[in-house]
This record gives structure tokens, C-alpha cells and sequence, in this order.
């Protein structure tokens, strides 16, 4: 028996880049963190201490910062050319991970006007990207996953949940009539790297967000799948998506001490208790039945599954 | 020479409070993080552990709860139904304080439509009340701070620092075009506390966005000062206004190891380092000189001043 | 009526230093978070634009580079240097305040020795010190304060809570057994700036402590108390203590429903919720009643009172 | 095409359990965060919003608190409890994840004696454990993992890094003389679940931190790899360890501005700035040659690879 290095990458994580595009009066901004990671033969490294083969994450953030000066364009398209150019640069080089988050930014309006550089951060829900090119086995191969984090939804109605099975530690009430809120991560795989970027993620958002609104909700997981049905139902380049939505429970706080009443269907002003933790976390994949497993693309992405 | 017990106060902390109205099809809903604390005489529980004059904050927290079911309106007017009952409740209670933090929400448009019961969070922004109320010495005195946190916002240009003095340590260069970016935290004190609150506040934020905007800045202190006027010539009822900017710096990354040039004038496309810390701090408070100086009011709000 | 300029600074915060001092083969070092603020006549920066005033934050982060080559020492030491520089650097500069938080490291034990240049951060607490200086009207002021942040403590027994005023929103039962724990927050005021200020340091601190952990505790208002007077007591150069101490609550999960007892006094055992939101939160002052007040020194240090 | 359902999981994340012993006057406790995740057939819980098979996330939390009134022991023996009462609760489930995070708490000392009921948290470092329990495909198989994160450690010397490789982006000076700091995040994988959990969690746990503090570093995924061959070396149960390792970096502050040397050799004392981000981050497995692959005890759990 020896014991041996298994699995490994390294890189630069969170790179901040903000790029302005000043060619006209009319600024426009991105702001991104990027992340990337390398995959290859770095054995010697471990072993020796031997680094002729680390392109030094110092060398990956100075890429970053040099490639968003011709120009970012949408993540996607930005992590494909930072995942191409690393994982081309040496032989030893087999692939590369790049993950983008992106903030976005409106426009300030002054006197109802869209200001020309002036930018109020949109706050709360942030856009992700995930890059992956992998050329081992010599094949190259390219996945590009988008995604959302912290898109905070709730409904006020419309959501029910019983007939589920009672044990021993069984304590739970049914009920016909409660707050649904949620805080949705959803990142889905492209079929190809060749797409409209920002048009398949506003599709995909807005199949999300509609159809958490307008489905009347039997349990959260039915949500779910309905929001990933119709994202890939309304979106036909996408291949298949996970979602990760914590139920964040807003419980009827009891006021009958006081007199007072506070249930559906009773009384019309309710008030919740929004708690903090534990929080349910309920988690899926939607997918086509005949999409081809795609596992590298979901290579050190936080998930489920 | 005696150890004594010097100012003290009590109360429940973030009481997360969820208040929905369904008195019609379109329902809406106010997510509040409600503080009270409550001064007066506590002398006994301190050094007898005698709690016959501590109300419970877990009362304090029913009452939060209980209050709500009758409806919140404006974090301001939450906050001075609960501290005109907390501050009267016991005539050893000769103050309470009730901070309250306030999470927008808007509807989910479907088919373009604003639906009746789903929403989404706004994110990053918070609305902020602080309402004291004080009867110690025989009169009762209430004051209304409103106020806002974490309005990020950015100017690509529009933003200059020169003509500072240099001593031994100064190494910073002029600079004739810049980004500035901060986050504004504002607290404003009313002159009065019966307004419009919503209608106040709105007016005083869009102030200080549109001037944020508008404003050729030669140092962030003046672009603060010029908010804070504006938002008093604007807003009558507001006596000052503290506002505390951070400078997040944007620093220009050289890119010239790599033959790239990076200059604002010479360069249309530029990339910018947005560092976490450290961070320029610029605080300051713009107000009437015919105000009446009311400190009472900031007691226990952070600050600088 | 004019709409003016008020109390107003502005400085540099959260640099973050690490101070390594290899005279000899066992190395030491200090890791710092530094704040500084100045105070003055800032007028025309702010009205005009004009930064001949202005000693730039920039410059401000390179002198706590420069102080920290020739040695730190204690946090309160590096605070009075670099409070008095900035005070004393130019006539139109009336006051400075210093704020540290110092993160322990302890060293790596190896086959049961200490290791000379590895450590491991303590974690958790952090130690504190504010100093302010201030020149205005024509006196030097100098006060330090000293302080901890995060000592996180529990008792599992010796907390009782009774004999609290009822009212038609209390709910809550009275106990003579429950877990009390808290967060304490702890800042206080040397009444000289001559002390060895780490010798002082870990006599508050361990007054802190042991008093927590010997006081049967009525009321967390009663611990509060005792700590503060104990520390002031020990450590005569303590004019006064500032605690804040959040009630962190610990709830008897009610296991009735599953044929569980869980009491204590019945149960050895017992099982508890630990809480997020809502907690108490106790707030007090500890001083001799023949401490001259020092407002200046509590300046822009959160706080309640 | 059709769309289906892929892999999913639901479950309680976040239960925050306090259990305490006080069987003798000299009181322990135990304090966790437990997440539950069941996975199985509920398929129609997702198509339907039928409930049959979803045993609710409440009943998880119910079932956490109520198996802690028997008594906790080490996080692993805790989970596995838990996983396999879940796994065997019903038979459309067939497997389980639960993941545990403990917290340390120490006795206070008063007067030089550790305190029977007084404890202070250890701040910092958290351990871990996951347990997965999966008997899909008719075996039952169980995995432990343990692990730790947030272990800040620092080396202010013994660490070099040169000979990489240099292309257009390379700007990286070689050093012979850093800091090194990482927060080290360990998982590993024992090879069996029959084991004093709490002696091997010590047994690596020391293995990850001498061997770091002796290791003079090349690489700093030397450092990574000799410090996963150690703690596989001393511990033979476990079969593989993962490490995510953040290389925090420590930049010497020039000063030369200021007439001031910094350099490591030609001065004793030395100022470095600490930065936040962005970070480097190495991820590295160590395994034994021989041992079986058991990519199901890491389904779920963050990671690389």
C-alpha cells in the first residue's frame, strides 16, 4: 500500500474586476468575481515542492484583469475565453474550471432620466456563470453552466402542504393556506457554448420567477419542478438544471393569549414570524431524458448530487 | 469611593416580523427587524437581581407581534405606537427606543402583470426608523429618525482628488478622473413626528441619489455635504442628516507589464481593482442652524458624532 | 434659517497589518485591524471641494505602515503613537481617534513543544482599544480605551428568572434553572494613558470570566453588573466599563409529544434550541462614582448610552 | 424528449442542538448544527404535490432533538444514529445524509480551576462530520467522514516559492522568505464506521498541525500533500483526506518611501499587509493506493473533485 495524490486543481479565487466601457457618453460597467481553477499534472509540486509546472495563481489574476481590458461581454462568454486561453497555455495543462459572479447595476435616474454614469448597485441577487474545458483523454470538451444565487422569493398564498406520512416524532400541523418563501439557486447546463448568453439567462429568470408565482404550490418540491420544467420547456438550449431552494419558514405566530386571532381564512391582517434556522432544504435536477450526462461540468460547483 | 451602575437599558433584538394584509385579492405584506430597549429605573435587577421592574423582553417581543396584528403602516409609525405603549406602560420606565429595520419587496410581474400575491425581495437596500421616546424629568419628548442603508452606488466619472497636502508618508498620486463608489448608510431626524412618513422618505432618498449623480465631485466629502443639502432644502421637515459614505476604492490596474494601457483619457475600456479593505471612511452631518440640538435622539444609534 | 456643515471626520479604516518581529529564532508577531479618523476644520473639502485640508486616507494607511517598522507593542501603545502623530501633524487637525482589534495567534505545539515560527489563529474573541486625542480648545486630551469583543460564555445551571412584572402580552414562564449565555462585549476607560496596558488587559479579562462563571445568576442584568464591578475592582486604573451582552437564548425543546421528559431538576439530561433571532439584549455602565465623565472618549464608539 | 426528474434530496438543515450532561456535579455539553437529507422515491411529491413519501423536514428536526435526549456522543456516532433511522424509516427512502458541525466549549477557570458549569467557546475552528447511509441497489452501505474548517494557521518563515514557469502575464517576483497562512478545511474518509471517532479526530487533527508548522514549504501544495501523507501515516483507519487549503496572502508593505528597509534577511522587523481577497486556493486529495472508491460518502458535500 502507498499513499498517493488523488484529485487536485488550484488557482486564483475572487478576483474583483470592474470593467467600464467609456467609448461613448453613455458609460456602461461590469462587475464580476472570478474565480479560476487548474487541472493537470501538478504532481511534482506536491511531492517535490518542485514548481516548474504552476502557472502561479498570481499570473491567473493578471490574466483576468489583462482579457477584461479588450472587453467582457456576458460571463459565460468571458469564463470561456479566461477556460480556453489556461487551458491552452501548457501541456501539462489538461483543463480549467472558471466560476463569474456578476453584480449588477442600474442606472441612476435624475429627473426621470437614466443618468450616463451614474450606477445604483441592484443588491441581493447575483448571476453566476461556471466554465469548464477539459481536454484530457484528448478530447477537448467544453461545458458552460449559468446560473442565479439569492433570488429571494415568497407568496403570500397559494401554497398548502399536507397528506404527508406521520411517525413517532410527527408534530407537524396540516394546512390548506401558508406563506411560501424562498431563496433560489438555480444553475442549469447549456448543450453548447455557442448561444446568446444574456437573452438564455432573462429566459430562463423569468420562467423561474413566473412560475413560482403562478403555480399553487402543494409542496415546495412541486415548485421546484415546475420552475425547471418550464425553464427547459421555454428555453430549448438548455440541457438541464438544478435548483436549491431553502424553504424559509414564516410560521403564524400564536396571539390567542392576547385575544387576538390570526389564521387564514379568519382573519384578514396575518402575522408571521420569519425564522432563521433550521430551515428546510429541498433540491432537484429537471433534465431532458435524452440529454447526455454531462458530469464534468458540474466539478467542484457546489451541489447535491 | 463607590462603583455605581452608570447608564443602562434592555430590550429584545431583532424581532423578525412579517405583517400580511389580505383584506383584498392583491394582498401585500411589510417584513420588518424590530429592536426596542427601554431605560429607566433597572437599578434593583442589577444589583439585587430583583426583576420587579423588568418587563420581559419576551414581552417586549409578544407585544412587537400583537401590535402588528392590528397593522404596521410606516416603520416610523410602528415604531412610535410601540415606544409611546413601552414608555408609558410602568412608571418606572422613563424611555423606550425602537429601532426598526425595513426589507422592500415588489411583485413578480407574469405575463407582465404585477401579481396579486407573489413578491420578490428588493436585496441590498434597507429602510431604517429609530423612534425614542423620553419622559425623564416630567416631559415627554419624541423624536424620528428615518433612514437608509446600504444604497450602493458608483460613478464611472465625474469624480476628482487633488490639492491634498503631502507630508513624509503621502505617496498617493492626483487624479483628475476617477471612479467613486460607496454605501451610503443616511439617518435623518424629523423636526416633527406627525408626517407622511413614506412620502418623507422617499423624497429624502431620491435627494440624495440624484445628487450623488449630478454632483462633479472634487472629494467625496463634498459630494456627502451636497447630498445633505439637497435633501434638506428638499425635504423641510428634516432638522440634519448624518450620513456615513465609505469610500470603496476602485484602483486602476496596471496593465503596462503586458503592453496594455489603462489610463482614463488615453483609453476607452478600463479595468478597475475593487478592493474590500482597507476603505475610506467620510462621515459627516449637514444640518438647520435654527435646529434644535437633539441628542436624546441618536442615543444608541451608531455613529460618529 | 442656513442649511450648514456639522460635526464631521473622516479617516481610514480596517488596515490590516501583520507585524513580525525575527530579532531572535523564536519569532513574534501582531495582527491588527486599524481605524483612523481625524477631527478638525474640514470646512472647505466639504462646501468647496478643496482638499488643502485634507491629509489623505491614503497616507493615513502609510503611516500605520511606517509606525508598525519600528514595533507595535501593545494595541493601546500603537493607538496613542499614531493618534498623537495625526493630532499633532497639522494646525488645522484638532482631534484623532485610533481604533485596533487585535486577533491572538497562539503557537503550534510539535511533539509538545511550542513551535518558534508557527502559529494558529485563537479565533473567536478579539481584543480592542480606541484611542482619541483632542486638541480643541486649547487643551491635549488623550484617553484610551480598552475592550473585548466576542468572549462567548454559558452557564448550564445557577440562572434563574423570576419575579417579573406581568402585563396582558407576558407569556413567559418563570424559571429557577435555565442556561444563560451570552456574547460579551466589554470596552472601559483607563483613567491614565501610563500602563502596561497588556497587564491591565487580562486583568479585566479574567475578572470578566471568573464572574460569570461564580455568580448565581437572578437576571442577566445582575451578572452584567458583578462583572463590571469586579473588573473595576481588581484593576484599580478602570474608571468605568461598557458591557453589552446579547441574552443568547437557549430554549427546553419540549419532547413531551415522543414520551420524553426534559427538565431540569427530573432529567439529567436535557436538550435545548439554541436561537438566532430575537435575544435580549443587556446593556450597562460600571463606574466610580468619582470618575470625571469623558464623553470624548466614547466618541464614535458604538455603544447605548 | 421528455423532461424528467433527476437526482434530488430535501431535508432539515441547520438544527441547532445543545445538549448537556449533568449526571454529576461537573457538567458537560455537546453543541451542534444538524442537517438532515433524505433520498428516495419522491417523485410525485415533485409531479404532483402528493405528500405520501415526504416525511416532513420537521419531523427531522423532532427526530434530531429527540435522539439527543439519549445521549449524543462523538458527531459521527450522532450521525449515524440519525442516518440510519432515516434510511430505515420507510422504505421508498433509501439513503441518508447527515452532516454535523460541533462547536468547542472549554471550562472557565476560576482561581486556577477548570469550572463545573461555566464554559467559554473556543471560537474558530469548527469540527465535522458527515455520515451517508445508501441502500439503494439492495446493500446497505455506510461512510463516515470527519473533518474540520477554519483551522487559521500561520509559518513567518520556512516557506519559499520560485522556479515557475513565466509567460506574458507572469509579474510574480520569486521569494525565498514569505508568511505562509492558510485556513485549512480537512475532510477525510474512514474506512470503516466501528471507531473512537473522538481519538482519531485528534489523531489528525495533530497531524494536519505539526506537520504544517514543520514542514519547510516550497509549494504550498507541498505543505498540503505532506500534511495529508502524515495524517494518513499516523491513522490508519483513514483511507483518504481532502484539503481545500486558501493561500492568504501576506504582502511585505514597501516602505521605501519612507526611507524605511523591509526585507526579509535584511531586517529583523516586518510589516506586512494582510489582504482579503482575491486569494489563492489549492485543493488536493491524498489517498491510499489500495483503497476503494466510495464517491457516495462525498455526495453533496462541498468540494473539488
Amino acid at each position: 500500500m502507498a499513499i498517493v495524490l488523488g484529485p487536485n486543481q488550484y488557482g486564483k479565487a475572487e478576483v474583483r474586476v470592474v470593467a467600464v466601457d467609456r467609448s461613448t457618453p453613455r458609460h456602461s460597467l461590469v462587475d464580476l468575481n472570478v474565480s479560476s481553477s487548474l487541472r493537470g499534472d501538478f504532481t511534482t509540486a506536491h511531492t517535490a515542492g518542485d514548481n516548474a509546472h504552476v502557472l502561479t495563481t498570481d499570473t491567473q489574476k493578471n490574466t483576468v484583469f489583462a482579457f477584461a481590458r479588450d472587453g467582457v461581454g456576458s460571463p459565460e462568454e468571458f469564463g470561456l475565453r479566461l477556460a480556453r486561453h489556461f487551458a491552452g497555455s501548457h501541456d501539462w495543462i489538461t483543463g480549467a474550471r472558471v466560476a463569474v459572479e456578476s453584480y449588477g447595476w442600474d442606472r441612476i435616474a435624475v429627473d426621470g432620466q437614466p443618468h450616463d454614469h451614474a450606477f445604483r448597485r441592484t443588491g441581493g441577487e447575483v448571476r453566476t456563470a461556471v466554465v469548464t474545458v477539459d481536454s484530457s483523454g484528448g478530447t477537448l470538451r467544453t461545458h458552460v453552466l449559468a446560473g442565479l444565487t439569492d433570488l429571494v422569493v415568497l407568496k403570500t398564498t397559494g401554497s398548502e402542504f399536507w397528506g404527508f406520512p406521520r411517525d413517532r416524532f410527527t408534530t407537524l400541523a396540516e394546512t390548506r393556506d401558508r406563506i411560501l418563501a424562498t431563496a433560489v439557486t438555480a444553475r442549469w447546463r447549456y448543450a453548447t457554448p455557442e448561444l446568446d448568453f444574456d437573452a438564455c439567462f432573462d429566459g430562463v429568470r423569468t420562467a423561474l420567477l413566473e412560475t413560482f408565482a403562478a403555480t399553487h404550490s402543494l409542496a415546495l418540491q412541486q415548485s421546484l419542478f415546475a420552475m425547471g420544467r418550464t425553464a427547459l420547456e421555454q428555453n430549448p438550449d438548455v440541457a438541464e438544471i438544478r435548483l436549491s431552494m431553502p424553504n424559509r419558514h414564516h410560521f403564524l405566530q400564536d396571539l390567542s393569549a392576547f385575544g387576538l386571532g390570526n389564521s387564514p381564512g379568519a382573519d384578514e391582517r396575518l402575522v408571521y414570524y420569519a425564522d432563521d434556522r433550521p430551515y428546510g432544504l429541498i433540491e432537484g435536477t429537471v433534465l431532458r431524458d435524452d440529454a447526455a450526462p454531462a458530469e464534468a461540468a458540474w466539478l467542484g460547483t457546489p451541489g447535491f448530487c
